[in-house]
């Protein structure tokens, strides 16, 4: 079973199809990296159904932290930047995108952070 | 240029990182099959950032039109249904994912449509 997570900054004020617009770039930008690093989890993730998970943090340190845990456990995840057309300032992290990856080890390493 | 448009349905009550969830599945589903019918297209729209407009309608029926339109002019597109794990009822139709695709033409067909 293979999940992705995607960790969101509630410190910032984004209405939902912004927020949703963030999220997406996420998934899509973690996707590929797995894709590059282990096909086979990110084709079983899709034909599983593309399990994803929207959680969140306080703000900037805390979601700068899960990213270093990801990278550290070697688990393909990406930073996302607001390129800052609309509503927020340019070049503001928004959120994180982690997997897909094993969803046995993403709830034991994010487990207790809570959905958005 | 280049953009992707998702389309949601604004009369199913999600919360804002179930929303999320649903449009990166309609995202990374519609994004894929534009890399099968023009790869060029989804290769340039990455360079570029990644565009995407997330939109509403007001139910079901106009969902349905638009991706009806979408099919008609040969964009990828992909209709999503939500597992149903959670919050919403197995099966049920959330949104729309189309392209990405010439912005211009994307605009011409769906630019009257509000912003999320």
């Amino acid at each position: 079973m293979y999940k992705q997570v995607i960790i969101v900054r509630k410190d910032i004020d984004m209405g939902r199809g912004k927020l949703a617009a963030q999220v997406s770039h996420a998934s899509l930008s973690a996707y590929q990296k797995t894709l590059k690093v282990n096909m086979d989890i990110a084709k079983a993730w899709e034909r599983e159904g593309q399990k994803k998970v929207v959680l969140k943090v306080e703000g900037l340190d805390g979601l700068l932290e899960h990213f270093e845990t990801a990278k550290r456990e070697g688990i393909p995840c990406e930073l996302i930047r607001d390129a800052g057309h609309t509503q927020i300032e340019a070049g503001t992290v928004t959120c994180v995108g982690i997997g897909p990856w094993e969803e046995k080890k993403l709830d034991e390493l994010f487990g207790k952070l809570k959905l958005l």
